[in-house]
């Protein structure tokens, strides 16, 4: 059932004992809104505690004291940023809370209303399920302290790329200025998250770049990374993250694609596209898909020309259309 | 003689036929200012023009249709995010407006007092000239519509790297969202400012990226830019200015040293550090300076390995007074 910002606030008030669930891969949003979420109710003397299927990452490290360690038989399951069960984790992590969840609070439109209760602002409401957890923070008089202006911050800032992306609205800015006023380490957490580069990712950059091409007169850009990149740099692919972004920033591109080599051996494409040409499409004719603007999709093809090649061919086919 | 918000918005609203000087090598700021206040004063009925000793960055494009293109001899001179004279350009240009300029509307600690009216927030009260352009127009009740916005967010977006720098506060937050309120076309203004890269700037990013190493147990990170780069990559120098933020963001670093051979054979070092590492101090040794976190040096040596021996060893003896 979709609920709204009171009903929600009036549910968690109300309830005690309440475990809290963050996405795998967890980035900053959902560990953002979980933390917060974790305090505020532990501040309100209730118990409460955090579980994620997977490892947080270190950058995130500065959110982790703002919680207490507790351990109790939950009565109240809440899923914060999560559209899916299936973002839980792991098939065993999935099928112990499948039908169990009673609130998720999120902004995505793919939400599929797996928790008795939804709470859900989507773009261009809410940039982060942070921006509409505050909201629920404050339909509750809960406490925001400086901590959980530091957890909200960290989800804003995250997801919209530190307030670049279209995402972004002026309610956005305007709850990172109270944040802000709250004393939040805002230094800190920008350097953390925005301005830290590892030594072998700078290695692994610079490898990529070197493949940078651009095709269709320069509508496409295309950057490629191999395998033999990581063990050249050192790195490792969890450090690709970031590459994907580059090639649809390259001046005049309206197709930006990655093609990963994966450790099986198959390529996978990372397509990010500008108006007004259709990522989803590009990748659905191998099977893959995604959002109009970024999708991803396994190629067909044994070496990484091979890969290309048909890749190309769907960027000049979707080219063509528009 | 240091004036008011109150008294420069007086000032404007009493005076007519006003030139507006932005400083040399343009950025957002100087810019945004620059376009915003000639806009502001003509809707006012009043004339105005704006004079730039330079080319105005391509990338700024999109406000040159905000005033109307006029000519007259002008009885009011303001400068705008100008800290020095000297900072106006060539130095024809300069002896051309010394003592001459009225009113001086900034946001430098280093501002020299070279106009009549000086009206200066330094940081942490302002992150951007733009911020208190602003407070300026809000006191002459100056029309701030679409258009003026667009030129205000420009100057607080550039000046704070997107609302990351230490720089930014809870005010440009709320400044910003404001401007956003406006109607600002927010997505291609962050698109042309954050969000594009030249292939010519990723293949010179590529080459020099291959040059990062690190010294001191990583405590120095250190890129190296050559001619030989700018040729290999069909690119010029006035590409390798984000480059010089790259080395500073190595984990761990607290000095990022971009050295850049010059034209003329001499090399240049551009010194970021991190607290507790004083900038300044490292290049004064060599007769440079700038601010405590950024500044910069010619340095001895005919070779690059000489250059960074010696840059080595003025950041060993830094690194060894902490």
């Amino acid at each position: 059932m979709r609920i709204d910002i009171p009903f929600a606030a009036e549910l968690l008030r109300a309830q005690d004992d309440i475990e809290i669930l963050c996405h795998h891969a967890p980035d900053g949003d959902t560990v953002g809104c979980g933390f917060a979420l974790c305090r505020v109710l532990q501040k309100m003397g209730k118990r409460a505690f955090l579980t994620v299927d997977d490892v947080i990452p270190a950058c995130f490290g500065y959110l982790f004291p703002c919680v207490e360690k507790q351990s109790f038989e939950p009565k109240f399951i809440v899923a914060v940023d999560v559209a899916t069960i299936d973002m839980l984790g792991s098939p065993e992590h999935v099928a112990k809370y499948k039908g169990r969840i009673d609130l998720c609070i999120d902004h995505h439109l793919t939400n599929t209303d797996y928790a008795k209760y939804t709470l859900i602002e989507t773009a261009p409401e809410a940039a982060a399920a942070a921006e509409t957890l505050l909201q629920v923070f404050y339909a509750m008089g809960a406490p925001v302290d400086t901590q959980v202006a530091e957890c909200i911050y960290t989800g804003l800032a995250t997801d919209t790329g530190c307030f670049r992306y279209t995402n972004t609205t002026s309610r956005t800015f305007r709850i990172a200025a109270d944040m802000v006023d709250k004393g939040i380490r805002f230094e800190m957490i920008n350097k953390t998250n925005f301005d830290t580069r590892t030594k072998t990712y700078s290695a692994l950059e610079a490898l990529a770049l070197a493949t940078l091409n651009t095709y269709f007169d320069g509508k496409c850009a295309m950057l490629e990374i191999t395998q033999e990149m990581y063990r050249l740099s050192g790195s490792d692919e969890s450090e690709s993250h970031p590459l994907k972004a580059l090639p649809r920033q390259v001046e005049g591109a309206l197709v930006g694609v990655t093609i990963k080599e994966e450790k099986n051996g198959i390529f996978r494409a990372s397509v990010r596209t500008n108006s007004p040409v259709d990522a989803c499409n590009i990748c659905k004719r191998f099977g893959g898909g995604g959002h109009k603007r970024a999708s991803g999709c396994d190629l067909p093809g044994s070496s990484i020309e091979e890969a290309k090649k048909n890749i190309l061919e769907s960027i000049r086919v979707e080219l063509e259309s528009i």
